[in-house]
């Protein structure tokens, strides 16, 4: 269905805000960018990002609007994982069938080119303009140099907020009654790192794996990029004996780095000095509801679910919140209030979904890896799973390689859980986890 | 321990905030309180207003500073429910052992009294003087008609956040990295009604019991005040079948009454015209940390954990927080840091405690009073602490009797549903109830 064109405002020019304006503008709107920052095409852009991990559900919706290609000349795949253990060879963990892979891509790299394409696509942007308040029944937007100065004020038919897990248009309609909101913070934080190019410009390690070096509480790990640099993210307890807080000097970072990360210390640039300039970031878990505004005014990507990366999926969720607004304004054209209401929904229990999954993950990482019981489970399930894949696709799949709800991958992980627990209680299980009779048992407990 | 004079701002001159400033008065410090609103004496208050349930542990904060006595004037002691069943007679339950009772207060005169005493103590009030923004670390408050207009700067040496669930002193901490907080939403809402004295003075119900019409997934209450009326209470869903939604018009009132209250309509003043004049509230759980900054500022009360109101103790708890407080004031002295790290640490678990403890009333209220498995359990729980009240204390006892910690009276509780939960799974329950076989059960699972 045809829409009647809109004039369109966006705040917001991160990635979520650009694949929507392109979104937009393919409908025939007049679309609008707002960022408070100046347009990052013009400035260094680097100190305190994780590389992204793109995968069905972001290009799905890169694909839609054609961009797949484009944004796959900047990407690398990953098709594994590379766990570097002290003391042990490098051991590689496919992370899905044949074909199946992740992409690295620089957030700065990719930022800037999807601005470029939105406007190829005839969006304007207003970088350096902070949106100070927002009217939400009127949609009308006011922005200056400072809270206290004046004000500009511009009138819109329809709004969108696309600025991020701190948003101002959330913080707006937080101050109404019955708006439900959280923020919980995790303990951990984490600190970007650089493994530069060989002189010829070949990467260093492996370019298709995705490297760990797991610690237990801690862990490095490094995503590719396509000029031969790898993007180094520690993430590490903010307190505690191990901590940030406890690598005070640059000798103590030299010693952290020796004892944990021999191997791969010599290889990061500028190790203590990237240590103490580049800022440690937290992580936070954000939930919200309502995301919209009757008619007017919606939540999109970070500002109605900021997730912890751990699942690696927060732009991919983002970019897919997109894709079902996009299918939603073809079912229903201009009716915006039916848009609008089926679209946060549909996407909540999904976001909700994935807000889960991801702090679960980041809890695995952190304290189940090393728990012997734990890794029993694992190699029973990945055994399983290799004799009978099409009875047990682990969630990491459904979540990563497919285009299913959320929800459904959280819900099917729950059951195989409990499935799990059955055969985990079974007497001898360390001895027999390979034997006829748990896969038989798994068989029954899934109603084979 | 004495404390050296420090010249401390309150924001807020709601309850917590008055009895706050008592309390500093009485260790020497010079205390200004700033509020938004007008002077509460000085204006008509109503309107929006559940009535207090003051219990021990508030009674317990104002002993501390000698206001007891003067309290209970204008309180009313309430020793049982009154339950309202349409067709059959009122019946009563106590709500404890003999002497043990809540006291039923006007939160608009105990604010209004307690303002008078937190003055007489020599603290200074600034009504219609909005706080707009808090220098956290340097404790400088401030204030304007306008959030753009011109602002006047107030330093302090301390700073307290008594502003309520919306406190302007959180939002502000909330804007930092890593402070978690939450706001949820239940879907039911209010209305303040009122039954008025009869002509003599006396009231029309009986005065010392608290009223309850209960009517499954909504109820009205009606609780005593000193001059011989109620202050009813009417809950109910926003939306759906039967809720606020449904009621527009003065006949669709009517008709709501003349249904399900029949029996007390004809007793509430002006109920169609109060109840469209009189706003629908809505209730809110909202929790944070940490709720310090340094040792410059601190939240008490609602500002730092609201409740929904199904246990009454909203400012029980808040009044126990300053109780609390001062011990910690009396033990470490001038060392604030201490004083503030300590409460919060100790308060926070509590104050989780008692919103899961208030949450779980609400539940209970609105979907188990007429699931007959649950009446059944509550029977043999009451029939077992008749028998054995030393080994049985009812959860409701330990809140709302008792001085000791909110946490350790749901842990409690957890433990009796554990216990309750093996007994209602005994075959023939229903029969067996009131029997030595399930008497001895409940005795050998409490380890007897």
């Amino acid at each position: 269905m045809a829409q009647t064109p809109k004039n369109i405002a966006i705040i917001g020019s991160g990635l979520v805000g650009s694949l929507l304006a392109i979104y937009l503008r393919k409908k025939g709107h007049t679309v609008t960018v707002f960022d408070r920052r100046p347009d990052i095409r013009t400035i260094k852009f680097s100190g305190r990002s994780i590389n992204l991990a793109m995968s069905n559900r972001g290009w799905r919706s890169l694909e839609q609007v054609g961009l797949e290609a484009k944004i796959k000349e900047i990407a690398i795949p990953l098709d594994k994982r590379a766990m570097h253990v002290n003391d042990k060879p490098v051991y590689f963990q496919k992370y899905g069938k044949e074909g199946e892979a992740i992409w690295s891509i620089s957030r700065g790299i990719l930022n800037k080119r999807m601005i470029d394409l939105a406007e190829e696509e005839g969006t304007e942007f207003r970088f350096n303009e902070k949106v100070w308040d927002i009217d939400l029944p009127t949609a009308r937007l006011y922005t200056g140099e400072s809270e206290k100065g004046e004000w500009k004020e511009y009138q819109y038919d329809l709004v969108f907020g696309c600025d991020g897990a701190f948003s101002r248009v959330r913080h707006k309609m937080q101050r109404q009654s019955r708006f439900d909101y959280s923020q919980d913070f995790i303990d951990v934080g984490y600190k970007e790192l650089t493994i530069p190019a060989n002189e010829d410009g070949t990467h260093k390690l492996d370019k298709n794996s995705f490297h760990i070096w797991p610690r237990g509480q801690f862990m490095l790990i490094a995503m590719p990029n396509v000029d031969g640099s790898f993007t180094c993210t520690l993430f590490l307890p903010f307190e505690g004996e191990v901590s940030f807080e406890s690598i005070a000097t640059e000798d103590d970072a030299r010693a952290f780095f020796k004892e944990y990360f021999p191997n791969v210390r010599k290889d990061i640039e500028d190790l203590t000095k990237d240590f103490f300039n580049n800022p440690t970031s937290a992580m936070v878990t954000m939930k919200c509801y309502p995301w919209t505004y009757w008619n007017k005014v919606a939540l999109i990507g970070d500002s109605a679910h900021a997730i912890v990366p751990f699942y690696g999926q927060g732009m991919n969720a983002g970019f897919e919140d997109i894709y079902m607004l996009d299918k939603l304004m073809d079912a229903h054209g201009d009716d915006w209030d039916t848009i609008f209401s089926t679209y946060q929904k549909e996407r909540k229990p999904n976001a909700d979904a994935i807000a889960e999954l991801s702090y679960r993950n980041f809890v695995e990482m952190s304290s189940k890896t090393a728990d012997p019981k734990f890794l029993l489970q694992k190699k029973i399930e990945k055994h399983f799973a290799a004799k009978h894949p099409e009875k047990w696709v682990p969630v990491y799949s459904r979540v990563t390689f497919s285009e299913r709800p959320y929800a459904e991958a959280l819900a099917i992980g729950d059951q195989q859980e409990k499935i799990m627990k059955e055969v985990m209680g079974m007497p001898h299980i360390e001895e027999k986890w390979d034997s006829q009779e748990v896969e038989h048992k798994i068989l029954e407990l899934l109603g084979e």
